[in-house]
């Protein structure tokens, strides 16, 4: 894509302003400002309105646009017009388009109309609500948005909660407060040379999200910590084998202090039983986190909510406003009703912090997560909730689940291909596998040709530029996964998809 | 501030076009977003056009915001013009507005004209560079910008890094590669539980920001594991005292892994002995770790490196951008030249994040920070170095920089009022002292007068609505903090502070 006539003559323009500021000091001037801004949109409008002629996966090789940039940083200034240039000339065309509706690898990251505009704003205000003080609106703002969220998921008010950037994050937030919830009082005293505490053990399945080992890691539980729980044929957590670790551990000394359930699992989308999971946290006294990072914004839809049946009894719960709600990246909900356990683990106000003019109690935000700064997460929400609607917003989500199920049923009719989970959302996982080889997967050799193959069909795919699908393994096997969530999906994409996993398996066959 | 009419007549423009989003699927359409993106342009240029006018303290009681807006989240959509609306109506008004020229409080963070613009591009191209297949231009970028800011900072290239959140985020990160570094294989195993190792030590002077405290919290070392050194008479850290605690933390048989050197403190901008603390680090065998978060930026001039003298030998150094580098939040850097340190502390690849198809190691960024998903945050540096050109840059912070130094003469020479700390960079604390109480000060009660005193000036000032500061406490005295930094604050600005300290405090006086 290369810039239309008309903004390359904008972009000239914008030279001309430019000398203003060579010697001079400041910003650019509100004035120049305005123009480059008009300037960004329309690159950037051309390119939302082109996104489908890239490749979603450029074709280019690891250095490609490094080798073509100076090592040194330039001494002088340069004009915006070149630098807006140079975002269709080398940004553009080295970018993987999350924001191309083929894009149906991992979970989408939609960058919505309204979401980008709440951004826009963001930026230019440049809030920082980490205390009320520093950003009332950054604060207040994001209490009534979380509020909103958690009524449109169907949460009760016992639930409070603030934005964080990411699930790892909004998780590893949940397990520091299990740790001074189950009384370890580790963020005053730590874990080492502590003879008296037996060794913190949190429970999440083998299929849970690979931040719960990494949020043990950094809060110095260890991956040893993290104990990974068999799955049953559906890739649910398995009760019995949770209260089987249990036992072990505490026979071992060791000390539980949470059990993480997922409601839509990375790999295959599954739905931990979490009635079971939360009665065994209420008999063991564990904190219960849910991991509903893609899937909780299904609970928007009355139709999808058995799904998330016994949810509120969590103790947290995680659901990623960047994932399946259309918000540009970063935007991670973490609710809880134990507010004060979070602040436990997180509070630390020194002097230059305290505010000295206000009575009344309010949200300083810091307090609640291992940063002190924070960007003002909610406008972008507060934006977009308001211009979709809370039935915008389900009619959109309906659609994607109708899509993965559309899906699902043609490959259930499809002898060669097989599918390899429930779809209880918007996720498909597939592979080709066909049908003669039915029956003769007890061959090592024969598992190892499908999974070789699938790979190869999955790369072929990708080549095509037109769609881009991810993998998984599930129960040992190569899985590829049509992860549908993208705004700009429409079912023609999906088709797609499906027609080019059905070419290419049939001319790798040839 | 109220809307412009000609933009209200866009405005209504845009709620023609909306009709066409109702009951519709999908995004804005690209001409929607196009017509909606300009309209927020003039919006929001009218607002940095008339900062001014606003105080920079909403005068307003926590609850004003919240109370005005509905508690349930809408069920229909609503036009963006009306949400744009809200923005001048609801939002500029309970903001405090860090972009306005008289924010001397806290350190600043601007929002630069060419860092909103990349904060801008960036949302739209919605980008996760995670891994380099999910953004090889994130990556690259990152990698380059990673690369430019080394060497404008003048750090030799065995530094690599990365960019993060905030310095909070950055520094947990030195030191949970400070924890693996010591051999404690914590990430794997954690920290209870062991006999074998002695409970790990971090140190970091009285005077380091409580970020440093708060990453001990998080990493399961604890509060209790943060050894706070005693500072000198100009708040930098003794050495005497450190290797005093080292001897008697070995003795206890606790184990000490790193040591935070900080230059440019928050209260004060005190700069640690670098020189002597890096030969503690040395012989004791602790990671270095140099918290210039603050301070980084005047690197950059090479009439004040004398400040950064041994900083090349660190392991690991944070200075962040959106601080005195003009970039909208969040945006820090991390340098370290022990990055295999980083990743073993923070490395997971399940097999859904396991690329295929590459031969070539790349940089995926997710292995050396706590979180898993990412912005990118290179693309407004970039931005922003080219269009200021690093001579620009530099003539912007140096001008900083001489701002306080005059300010501090003017303190100096005034008799009623003292200066508490010398100023490096572009800070100055002081305090109103009348002269007829030098050498009182050995009295309690006098003590306590001039801190009450010096409490309610900074809050008289404040009410202006046209300065706004900040304070700490230092050797036990209130100080009030007047931080030079934002990008748009000119000398008229600062000598607005000083006039206003100066005729507040004869007010008070009388």
């Amino acid at each position: 894509m290369t810039l239309p006539i008309d903004d390359a003559g904008l972009l000239a323009t914008l030279d001309d302003l430019d000398p203003a500021q060579l010697g001079g000091l400041g910003d650019m001037s509100p004035g120049q400002f305005r123009a480059a801004a008009h300037a960004t949109v329309d690159v950037l409008a051309d390119y939302l309105e082109h996104v489908e002629d890239f490749a979603i996966l450029p074709p280019i090789e690891p250095g490609t646009l490094r080798d073509q940039l100076p090592s040194e940083p330039p001494d002088g200034p340069e004009p915006i017009g070149a630098i807006l240039g140079d975002v269709a000339r080398l940004v553009e065309p080295n970018a993987t388009h999350w924001q191309h509706p083929g894009f149906l690898a991992y979970f989408a990251t939609t960058a919505s109309g309204p979401g980008i505009l709440g951004e826009f704003v963001t930026a230019v205000l440049g809030q920082n609500p980490m205390l009320w003080r520093t950003s009332p609106v950054g604060t207040e703002l994001e209490e009534v948005v979380v509020g909103w969220l958690r009524r449109a998921l169907g949460l009760p008010d016992v639930f409070d909660g603030l934005l964080t950037d990411t699930a790892s994050t909004s998780s590893l937030i949940a397990i520091a407060a299990a740790r001074e919830a189950a009384g370890l009082d580790a963020a005053a005293l730590g874990l080492a040379g502590r003879p008296e505490i037996g060794a913190p053990v949190v429970y999440a399945s083998e299929e849970a999200h690979s931040s719960i080992e990494k949020a043990c890691m950094t809060l110095g539980l260890g991956r040893s910590a993290c104990r990974r729980i068999p799955t049953d044929d559906v890739y649910a957590m398995r009760t019995d084998a949770l209260e089987a670790a249990l036992a072990a551990d505490r026979a071992a000394g060791r000390l539980p202090i949470a059990v993480v359930a997922t409601i839509g699992t990375t790999s295959s989308t599954a739905v931990d039983p979490v009635p079971a999971i939360a009665d065994v946290a209420e008999r063991e006294g564990l904190w219960l986190h849910v991991d509903a990072a893609y899937g909780g914004a299904a609970a928007l839809l009355p139709a999808r909510r058995a799904l998330f049946v016994s949810w509120e009894r969590a103790d947290s719960i995680v659901v990623n406003p960047h994932k399946w709600f259309f918000t540009p990246l970063d935007a991670s909900l973490l609710l809880s009703r134990r507010m004060p356990s979070l602040r436990a683990a997180f509070s630390l106000v020194p002097e230059y912090l305290r505010t000295l003019d206000r009575e009344q109690p309010v949200h300083d935000f810091n307090e609640y997560q291992p940063q002190l700064g924070r960007r003002m997460r909610a406008l972008k929400l507060w934006f977009l909730v308001r211009y979709f609607g809370l039935e915008g917003l389900r009619r959109r989500i309906d659609a994607h689940c109708r899509m993965a199920a559309d899906l699902a049923a043609q490959v259930d009719a499809d002898p060669d291909f097989e599918r390899l989970a429930p779809v209880p959302f918007s996720t498909v996982c597939l592979r080709w596998r066909p049908a003669e080889l039915v029956g003769r997967e007890d061959d090592p050799e024969v598992r190892a040709r499908l999974d070789a193959a699938n790979e190869r069909l999955m790369a072929a795919v990708n080549a095509s530029g037109e769609i881009f699908l991810s993998h998984t393994r599930l129960q040992d096997r190569f899985a590829i996964r049509v992860a549908i969530g993208n705004l700009r999906t429409e079912p023609r994409h999906v088709a797609h998809a499906w027609a080019l996993l059905r070419s290419e398996a049939a001319r790798l066959t040839r």
